[in-house]
């Protein structure tokens, strides 16, 4: 361990702060304001260790901690897409594999090709571990979209089928999780936070 | 897993949410508003997971990333209370203790006894887990303070003999973490950022 490779370590820990800086579509439980990036990856985290028994294939739980912790940090370069606009965008993916490349970059190499795997992992969907942090990627906006009654659909003006689509795909290997998203999606729909066609 | 289990879990994650209104003293590494206590646990995590070598002790990364991760969660009943002002109000860790039972309650019984036994671990400070974290907690505000420049320091009027004292407690057990803060309280103090004796 040489100083060269602390200061390596602390420069990337300075530089990622700036997650802290990044809004999301979604809205913090009050309504109060948009939820940044960086409290997102904490209450993801959260949700990894809670709900990981959810998982119908064995997980390494301390491994989607750790993904779900690093998968957002490429928007401090690339910033942050909502789900339903991100299809219509071909440069996201492009974007982000460069914003991974420089932020994790800055760490002392080992380190860094640890980092930059575990992001790949979670963005190349192949392993249990990933499809478990992105279905928890989904479940939370639902969540969240539910108890400010459905703040952040309102803004993007989505329906009912947009988030059936979109949440069923990423949770129908999780079937616990996908009936508990769906029972809030459904009641949404009743409760008028979520519209059955477009406007 | 029943379906009573879930909800639970669920109403566990909504109610930590909160987590992302408590306001910390420390500001953001911009300098544009004040660090919540979410992202500052999140940031704590990525801290653990790079950091984690520089502990002479052995460590379980793993756990010291768990307990940072919770470390906090008794700040929405509890607050925050800045680490200059903790020692003179001697109601803070029986507040924190009622806000571990309540919130960490709203589980399911086995992982909430868990998640009580790593934020008690985290208080305890017997563990070298448990020290490597409180290290983390004084080393991310010290170079938060240097970012902007003394800005909580100022807010708080402390001097350089209060900063090298918390954090010299807490750091001297990790020398390469220690120098580096260090390094920067120093600096701090040439730059004027941190006044050596009270205005």
């Amino acid at each position: 361990m040489d100083k060269n490779e602390l200061k390596r370590q602390m420069d990337f820990l300075i530089e990622i702060d700036k997650l802290k800086t990044v809004l999301r579509r979604a809205y913090i439980s009050d309504s109060s304001r948009r939820e940044n990036s960086a409290e997102h990856s904490w209450h993801m985290a959260m949700a990894a260790m809670v709900l990981a028994e959810h998982s119908p294939e064995r997980v390494d739980v301390n491994r989607v901690v750790k993904m779900v912790l690093v998968h957002d940090i490429v928007e401090i370069d690339a910033g942050d897409i909502a789900i339903y606009l991100r299809q219509s965008d071909p440069t996201v993916a492009d974007r982000e594999r460069q914003a991974a490349k420089r932020i994790f970059g800055l760490l002392p190499p080992e380190q860094g090709r640890e980092f930059l795997a575990l992001h790949g992992e979670f963005e190349e969907q192949k392993t249990p571990e990933a499809r478990l942090a992105r279905a928890l990627d989904r479940l939370l906006p639902v969540t969240l979209n539910y108890v400010t009654h459905g703040k952040t659909w309102k803004d993007l003006g989505v329906t009912y089928e947009q988030v059936w689509e979109v949440n069923h795909q990423a949770m129908e290997a999780f079937p616990q999780l996908w009936e508990y998203a769906l029972s809030l999606i459904n009641e949404s729909v009743e409760k008028g936070y979520l519209p059955r066609r477009a406007a």
